[in-house]
């Protein structure tokens, strides 16, 4: 077995994340980061049939219990988080036990808010088995759930124990979820790597095809960037606001169509084009750069979204609703070439709907 | 306008407890702490008949609106808290959005867990309105709602960005309310002031007559106690369980009675009065402070429950359920007599039997 370590690091505490293959189930790595001896394991039936039983076997020194959401993501709600925690209280829990989320970012967001409210607060590791959650909601400590008035609109901050980003757990992913994760990826080199965006125009194409070796490298890059951006902004008053690069625009595309027919992913994407044309059209952004995110987009499947959206000028107002405006102004994430991202408030509503034009309605 | 600042004192923030007379409409003191132009007031209507005119006035150049909850202490659950989240969503209230709890304990809680799960944290303040409030339950960001299976199971810590302790609010209190408030007063001189104990044997008569420098002593002294030991311990990992003095007996029993028919001040004399019992039979108190913390809770009509209990064996079991409960071991508070507390794991259980079977049997 071997991993690489990254750190979260805060003033008050510090968490690791592992990065390897074949390590989600080691009794040791597990063992170290279990607080008491009751452990629930969060999951969905379509990971846990492969993995769940692996996973028991590591943890048969504790007291360990199951529970099951629904498959997809409209399991990410208040009545499910309602659920986890009554079984919690009807197996008589302990404020020392430890939750761990086994699945991709539904199931980690759902079981880090049960966590941190579960007898405020209990322990919880996070075991990722997508790539957008080995790469992004794994990190960070964002927990939430949805509301059919937005997302993520109810949760709190609440660290998990550690993150174990086990690409071996990536073999069972459908492609298309793979493509989503990838969304993700890019977005790191954009924001804050040109170099590892340049790899990922030559590599990204070996990470469909499962290449152990190129999902080692881009998840350990991802999450380095990632860990780094969180330490030093743990609540997102700052610097944090910068991994919303294409967000703002994507949760707008996301509630416009109520989560149905388009993942997050391809959402991201989508949004990732238009706050690049919008830098482009603000003149941030070279029209060769332009062409490059446009290119590497393209080539991952990530533009071809076959959605019908609503006008400009709705997805305008819909963004208004979003977690991340304030004082009514539309705080977006631009570019200053690849690589480098910046917070800007955006008065021009009309420039935006420009951008959102050039991209959806092509 | 006069009063008197206290702080609660974290390493990475702080924030202020104001004790005085007649301040808490006051619109400078408020307008400080609002955070954005938003305000949502939460509060019951038996409080707001009295108090929320004033306050709405005092917030006249912010966007103000109210949400009641039901009166009683049954509020106090997880549809109620939802309904709050949902007038946020409705409303479109921003991240930067502030919540004020007018009321006691049970607007308190559960304005700051709503608070704390808008968004993953929004601000809210203080503004008491009972004593067992004022002393207590507004100070240290404690937040919940209660469950079938438990009471405060369901909350997180979030603190609040000032807490408005004004003693004019009690003038309304009815009396039985204010002596259950009197049963946490008394609990700050048994754990941590012996000088605050003796000023409260010759006093405590005045504040049930709503002496008000009596009641502006009684609040001060309390509210200091309790903003020095939060202060040292944030999240409960230490120091912060001497608060919890009578509260795992007071929990079990309130729990026992479904929360009918007993206050939660009552509860917690009764927790004291066991508690104070097994420290004298665990022999770390003498006879005479013993007979001392009798007197004192007899003479403020706060041994007299007329409510019939279970055994001591099921008390015991449920308290066994508590949050308090570590590997199954029975961590209580107990007294080095009066003004000096300490935390202990007793493995005795005839020994806590008798101690329970002494107070609730005469």
């Amino acid at each position: 077995m071997s991993y690489q370590t990254l750190e979260v690091k805060f003033n008050h505490s510090s968490y690791p994340i592992y990065v390897g293959e074949d390590i989600f189930a080691q009794e040791k790595l597990l063992a170290q980061h279990v607080l008491g001896h009751q452990v629930l394991i969060v999951s969905q039936e379509n990971v846990a049939d492969h993995y769940l039983s692996p996973l028991k076997q590591a943890l048969h020194q504790f007291q360990c219990n199951e529970f099951f959401l629904p498959n997809g993501d409209s399991a990410k709600n208040l009545n499910e988080w309602q659920r986890i925690l009554e079984t919690l209280l009807h197996l008589g829990y302990e404020r020392s036990c430890t939750l761990i989320a086994l699945g991709g970012g539904v199931v980690g967001d759902i079981t880090g808010f049960a966590a941190a409210c579960y007898q405020r607060g209990v322990s919880y590791i996070q075991i990722p088995t997508t790539l957008m959650a080995q790469v992004d909601s794994s990190i960070g400590g964002k927990t939430a759930v949805n509301h059919p008035h937005g997302k993520n609109m109810i949760g709190v901050f609440h660290q998990p124990k550690c993150v174990i980003a086990d690409v071996k757990l990536l073999e069972t992913l459908p492609q298309e979820e793979l493509i989503s994760g990838l969304a993700e990826v890019i977005k790191y080199g954009l924001i804050a790597d040109a170099n590892f965006f340049a790899w990922l125009e030559e590599n990204s194409s070996f990470m469909l095809k499962k290449n152990t070796a190129a999902l080692l490298h881009a998840v350990s890059c991802s999450a380095a960037i990632k860990a780094e951006i969180v330490s030093m902004d743990e609540r997102e008053h700052g610097i944090r606001a910068l991994l919303n690069f294409g967000h703002t625009f994507g949760h707008a595309l996301e509630t416009a169509c109520a989560y149905q027919g388009i993942r997050h992913g391809e959402a991201v994407a989508l949004g990732m084009m238009i706050a690049a044309e919008l830098s482009f059209l603000l003149r941030k952004m070279t029209a060769e750069d332009l062409i490059r995110i446009k290119q590497i987009l393209g080539a991952n499947h990530l533009l071809s979204v076959s959605q019908a959206f609503p006008s400009a000028l709705e997805i305008i107002q819909l963004m208004k609703r979003d977690k991340k405006v304030q004082e009514s102004k539309i705080n977006l994430i631009l570019l200053n070439g690849i690589g480098k991202a910046e917070k800007m408030a955006v008065v021009d509503e009309k420039l935006i709907g420009s951008a959102i034009g050039k991209v959806l309605e092509q």
